[in-house]
């Protein structure tokens, strides 16, 4: 009898590197060890009260399905919100998406068939890669560096990068997991590029309030002659702290892009009813919610700047997006530096739960020294993190046998 | 310039056939028609106070992710409640999904690639096609008829269709949208075809509950010697009333198929959270919930049958599970009857949105003149409702010029 076989994508699916290490950090905190865990973007920040209190005051008789597009008066908050971060979308140009994930499963899904090609820049948000072993889809990477703050290449090489089998360019900004903001600049040019040939410009901008240092986050949506060319990608989750809603967006001023993701979107009937009840609360926020959580992130990002800074031989620029650091480490092996801080490493009783960076490059043998730190804890727990870290690095080096590290400045 | 094209699979991917009458129906209920929903499997049943408590008790300050495979109280309480229902299954073997949706989408993942044939049977439940063409997976479809009750065909013309290609064979059983419950013997059929050809055996389980008559239900889950084959697709929105919480499940004893499931579902992190909370205490209701509940649906499915048999040539087999009849009707077309029973018809200033049924069918042509009706109002609704249906197709017969319909007698 012939084996019983899966599929080659199911055999070839990878699993999460951010939460492919979340048994070994349960079983460490089984033995007494406290975890930090830097591996996920779940802020801690609490879910605002208006969002929790909708929740709570959800009275529907029946749970019932809500319309595949989303319920008209999400729709019509999603809009608003928009026009008040300038960025003009009407509601008939949006979809509401199951969480960011299934913007990005539409996305790929309108735009290419099997063997079909989207240019993204490594490291790159590992889901992107998930999605497109689910979808066939081939990912073409562009490696970006720490040392010039994860910048996109310059536009002759992505220019290069384009095949008759490009159906699109795919861009995180503010990104996960460098925390680089791309400046209009690097838009326009993006812009230019997929006039010129015809293809998508998909942006993932679920970070476009995190944003430090008197930055601002400019949208593929202010980009103008894009219209039918513009594939925005959009969350609650980092937004209202509300990771578990599963409420996002795909929006587009093309209108075939719209109707293709509502056919889509028919054949898993509807979104979470209570959460899209309890993401309008969120979005008739008024953004002045934004300023002290802000502040708290800068905080919490000097924090781990800091704490790399003590680190010899740490390579990572400043980032001023998002809430993530990707950060080149002294060792040689991150995935197993990272295992090893959960079976063998604690300092005080403490050790950290990171995400080993080569899950987040497409290209083989890329990121293997590098870790990915979510700042989403208080900046008290993030400087002993930090400090178990430092502690970590030191002791692994000697394990491994790595040469004496050099004092590299972080910048 | 050449046109800035969608994907293959998005131009291809079909309407839902349930949903996509809505926007006339609303149209329709503007200019003050009363109109019948009978499209859709939302019913009317209000969701369980436990449930809608749960909701309302949710008190977690951060609305956060869940673990990807589902929260473990919750994978409990599945296991409880197949166990209950004597169908052996533990948490490990258990990924909870964004509705019974994703279950079907997971399994296409799992055991198919681009090209790869699975055997289902016309007519079906519409959203199988629709993530069959979002996954490039080919459905096989061998049809079933009225006449018969909508039974499987013999296993050697089940046997016939299965080629190299060929990875599993997909059944609804309580059947949507026909109603059928398929006999233990049939289980066994497929189990014996399963094994001897070594591919899988799907069995969308969601009406498990939803029986009459007397009669129960077998799941694949109770079939020995299927442990490798079985692949069982749950979800609680029809169980509970709860079709908008987006909670179902994938089960099985093949540890490689959960296994590629969780990576699957780590690829869009989590399922709603708040809705696993609501899920559970739906879970923990004691079966006694069910009984007049059951009663209920039988009543309305009477009622529907004694519309049906005053209709002058509308053939159906009484339905014995789930709370879906398809009907063939003495009129051409389904489609343009259904759209013009929105459009253009009334009666006493009422009317109803029916499915056209040729989007059950993947064979083209079939199914051309058979509508699905879900009978999830209460009986004097409905009552009213196959009232206004007997008018439509009385008035509808005389602007098709269709022969003078034959009265057919219905069973």
């Amino acid at each position: 009898m012939k084996n019983l076989a899966l599929s080659q994508r199911a055999n070839r699916m990878p699993a999460s590197p951010i939460r492919k290490l979340i048994p070994l950090a349960n079983a460490a905190r089984k033995r007494g060890v406290t975890i930090y865990p830097l591996n996920i973007g779940q802020p801690d920040i609490h879910t605002p009260e208006p969002v929790r209190e909708a929740i709570r005051s959800f009275d529907q008789k029946v749970l019932a399905y809500s319309p595949s597009p989303g319920e008209d008066y999400l729709l019509e908050a999603f809009a608003a919100y928009y026009k008040q971060n300038q960025i003009p979308l009407e509601p008939e140009e949006i979809i509401v998406t199951t969480g960011g994930s299934e913007s990005i499963f539409f996305a790929y899904l309108a735009i290419c068939d099997p063997g079909d090609e989207v240019i993204v820049f490594e490291p790159f948000y590992t889901n992107y890669n998930g999605m497109a072993f689910e979808t066939n889809v081939t990912l073409k990477a562009l490696t970006t560096y720490a040392e010039d703050g994860f910048q996109l290449p310059a536009m002759d090489v992505i220019e290069k990068a384009i095949t008759p089998k490009t159906r699109g360019i795919l861009i995180c900004n503010p990104n996960n997991p460098t925390g680089t903001i791309y400046p209009r600049q690097t838009l326009e040019g993006l812009g230019y590029l997929v006039k010129k040939h015809n293809i998508f410009l998909l942006a993932d901008e679920v970070y476009r309030e995190f944003t430090y240092d008197g930055l601002s986050h400019t949208s593929i949506m202010q980009i103008p002659g894009l219209e039918e060319h513009a594939i925005l990608l959009d969350s609650v989750s980092k937004r209202y702290s509300a990771c578990g809603a599963r409420i996002g967006t795909i929006c587009s001023k093309n209108k075939a892009v719209v109707d293709a993701c509502l056919r889509f979107a028919q054949a898993r009937l509807s979104s979470p009813t209570v959460e899209q009840w309890a993401s309008r609360a969120g979005l008739m926020m008024d953004p002045s919610y934004f300023k002290p959580i802000l502040e708290e992130y800068q905080r919490r990002r000097d924090a781990v700047m800091t704490g790399l800074a003590a680190i010899p031989g740490a390579v990572c620029k400043t980032p001023t997006g998002a809430f993530y650091v990707i950060v080149k480490l002294p060792i040689k092996d991150a995935e197993l530096f990272a295992r090893w801080l959960l079976t063998d490493f604690q300092a005080d009783g403490e050790s950290v739960l990171v995400a080993p960076a080569a899950g987040f490059y497409a290209n083989p043998g890329l990121g293997k020294d590098e870790i990915r730190i979510s700042y989403v804890l208080e900046v008290e727990k993030l400087n002993r993190a930090m400090k178990a870290l430092a502690a970590g690095v030191k002791q692994f080096q000697k394990i491994e046998g790595h040469p004496k590290a050099e004092n590299v400045a972080v910048a």
